[in-house]
């Protein structure tokens, strides 16, 4: 994918560079390569820094797929495949947006520095430290930077988001016997890791959503009724919520409680189990190591340490009180900090015209419950504005099964994209 | 499996015969046949049945086998492969038995009658319909049955077994929304399947092994002092327990209470969930459906119908205590009930005999944790005792990675098979 994005932009003209990151930490993998870029270098000109992912979700046929996962599909008005919308589709958009500047005979009205990264998926492992390192080499000069990498709220109404929540993605892992063990043997006579894993578990967090780790929810900050008058405007019904997930499995009833819920408060998920039977059918098998994997998304004041603290004590504790002969080990896989700016500033007045002249409506302003760490780095290295400028719609099913971007969606997001380069270019650095 | 099976009993001068099964339950895919075989039809002769399967637990090398599990690989004297001692190697094991005897040109002392299905780890679906119907066509006139499926307790002494538990085995199912969703974005503000299930799970069994569903325990037969004393000379040590599972992660301190965990008591293994996130490495999804699997290993006089009723009356109530707007699905998958018999019958006499002139030492007499369903079945339906006579090891790691059968095991086990049918052709009916 790197090699890929950097022959199509070398033939559009672009200064491309590969920056290698060394080894994935505690394994012999290569980490993909960041794809440096810079298209433009007019001293008169702003400099716009874009960002981008190459690098997508596990897609499996198996999965429940209709179509291959990795070969890109047009159907009924939609781009059908793994990365259409997250986030293949939004760095094509950067690309084509060059490509059609250059058809029509007009020039880019701002320098154009990119940064797309290949490791997002798995906490940008590498980027924060080039972020660093480049901040007065590389990103020198920058006067704002554009992520497009999340999604409209709903399916009809465009939206520039100003605040991600964080996320901390841990593996519990109990491990006993040295192999897998037949449970008609055995059964009874040995401590079972799952048994144990799945107590933990249900330890976590209730069927209400109600996280069970003591010390989280003291390190949210408070409502207050300014915040929550914010809410009040947000073009969102539960029908919107009822369609994206095919589903009326809402913990809550109304669209402000939903919404603060994906936006402002942390939750903890659970995604599943390594090393357990897995496959349809019945297998009478004791697993010897099974690692469960849970992630908790952060809001504001939550520190990923302080997180780390109580998660790791609470485990623990927990651990002790099951009193288990078989080994466990509870181990933060990746973080990242969440975000919150204001939308007073000239980079979003640029991207709100843009969105007006090309959809004919006023963005809505809204947070994010997703999670893009890089986000926060940016802004505190570079000491500039980021601003969230998403291309595809609530429903695209990112991370899931047929994920899509829909067409018009990604024609009018590269419209978007390009009306905000000449917006930005000229929009007055003072302006609210 | 089947067919090659028939070719090789078919060259011997079997009479062989592939039984077809129709359709598994509920879907469009063909039972595999039963091998119905006779060798030998002298009136004069006694008749012995014997059972065996041909169908293995699912394998995979990245389970963490060293050598591919479906390529039989011989090593440090052990025959290494899915199926090594369970169970084909024991069905090769008659084949081989009539074909020595054939180059020793030594008559076979009895008529040999084979039944090998391909079922046997999914429940042995169909085979208790073909014994009922069959019982008097043909499995007339067996006057015996020798069932070679199950393994010593240790890694040293040999056994014949007399009792075995029982398997119910079910699927827990939890859905909600319509796909998987990105919990970014969803975590929240969404019921999670995966969540509801974990707290399912983590209130069927304790981590010290309690089965936590009422009425089950109720259903066991007390223990008395008599049984209690046949415990004393099993030769069975901890090291033992130790060295088959490569761990100290014992429930009970005692040989005595281990070994009655397993043949005496019931036990709630808990196996895996499908559906849910499996493979190494992180991935932020909402599962959208998700199925545990747990099983349940029954005992005297526990019966799958009095169970499954408490299973699912005690699931329900679980379910409806959590409040989940989630669907929940509790099922049983398959059952098979447990067999307890008396030693003290003339086809076990011939096994002892055959163990001794082979092995040199008295067996030792045992029971079983694991599940052959059909074991119950041929003693009630054909009124002739059944004998399990295994030929491999506790440490054989069946339903594992890495299953093997010691060579020495094979070749004294066709030896001791072989000695059995000479013992059990001429064993006076009345001895004890």
């Amino acid at each position: 994918m790197a090699h890929f994005i950097k022959s199509e932009l070398t033939a559009l003209g672009a200064e491309i560079e590969l920056r290698e990151l060394g080894k994935q930490e505690g394994t012999d993998v290569d980490l993909p390569p960041i794809v440096l870029g810079r298209y433009g270098n007019d001293p008169k000109k702003r400099n716009i820094l874009v960002y981008g992912h190459y690098d997508v979700q596990p897609a499996l046929v198996e999965d429940g797929w209709d179509t291959e996962p990795f070969q890109l599909v047009e159907k009924d008005g939609k781009l059908i495949g793994r990365g259409s919308t997250d986030d293949k589709g939004p760095v094509m958009g950067w690309i084509n947006s060059i490509q059609a500047h250059q058809r029509a005979g007009i020039e880019l009205p701002v320098n154009l520095v990119m940064c797309f990264e290949g490791m997002e998926e798995y906490g940008s492992d590498g980027l924060d430290d080039l972020i660093r390192a480049e901040k007065d080499k590389f990103f020198k000069g920058v006067d704002a930077t554009c992520i497009c990498d999340n999604y409209w709220l709903g399916t009809s109404h465009p939206v520039l988001t100003y605040g991600i929540r964080g996320c901390s993605y841990y593996s519990v892992t109990v491990s006993g016997p040295s192999a897998d063990l037949h449970s008609g043997i055995f059964g009874g006579m040995v401590s079972e890791p799952l048994i144990d894993l799945t107590h933990i578990l249900s330890k976590l967090v209730s069927p209400q959503g109600n996280i069970l780790i003591p010390g989280i929810m003291d390190m949210v900050v408070p409502l207050t009724p300014e915040e929550e008058k914010l809410y009040d405007d947000i073009k969102y019904s539960m029908d919107d919520l009822y369609a994206a997930t095919g589903s009326k499995t809402n913990l809550f009833d109304t669209e402000k409680e939903s919404l603060m819920a994906r936006w402002r408060y942390p939750t903890l998920s659970l995604h599943g189990v390594e090393g357990a039977f897995s496959a349809p059918g019945a297998k009478t098998v004791i697993p010897a190591k099974v690692s469960g994997k849970f992630s908790i998304r952060t809001v504001p004041n939550i520190t990923p340490r302080e997180l780390d603290e109580c998660v790791s004590k609470y485990v623990n504790k927990v651990w002790k009180d099951l009193g288990s002969k078989n080994k466990m080990e509870i181990k933060l896989m990746h973080d990242g900090m969440w975000w919150l700016s204001s939308p007073n500033h000239w980079n979003f007045e640029a991207a709100k015209k843009a969105t007006k002249a090309v959809w004919k409506v006023d963005p809505d302003f809204t947070r994010e419950g997703g999670s893009i760490p890089v986000t926060l780095t940016f802004e505190e290295e570079l000491k500039k504005n980021v601003l969230l400028l998403p291309m595809g719609r609530g429903d695209d099913g990112a991370h899931s099964i047929n994920e899509k971007l829909d067409l018009i969606n990604y024609i009018n997001g590269v419209k978007t994209l390009s009306a905000y380069l000449h917006y930005a270019a000229v929009q007055p650095m003072a302006a609210a």
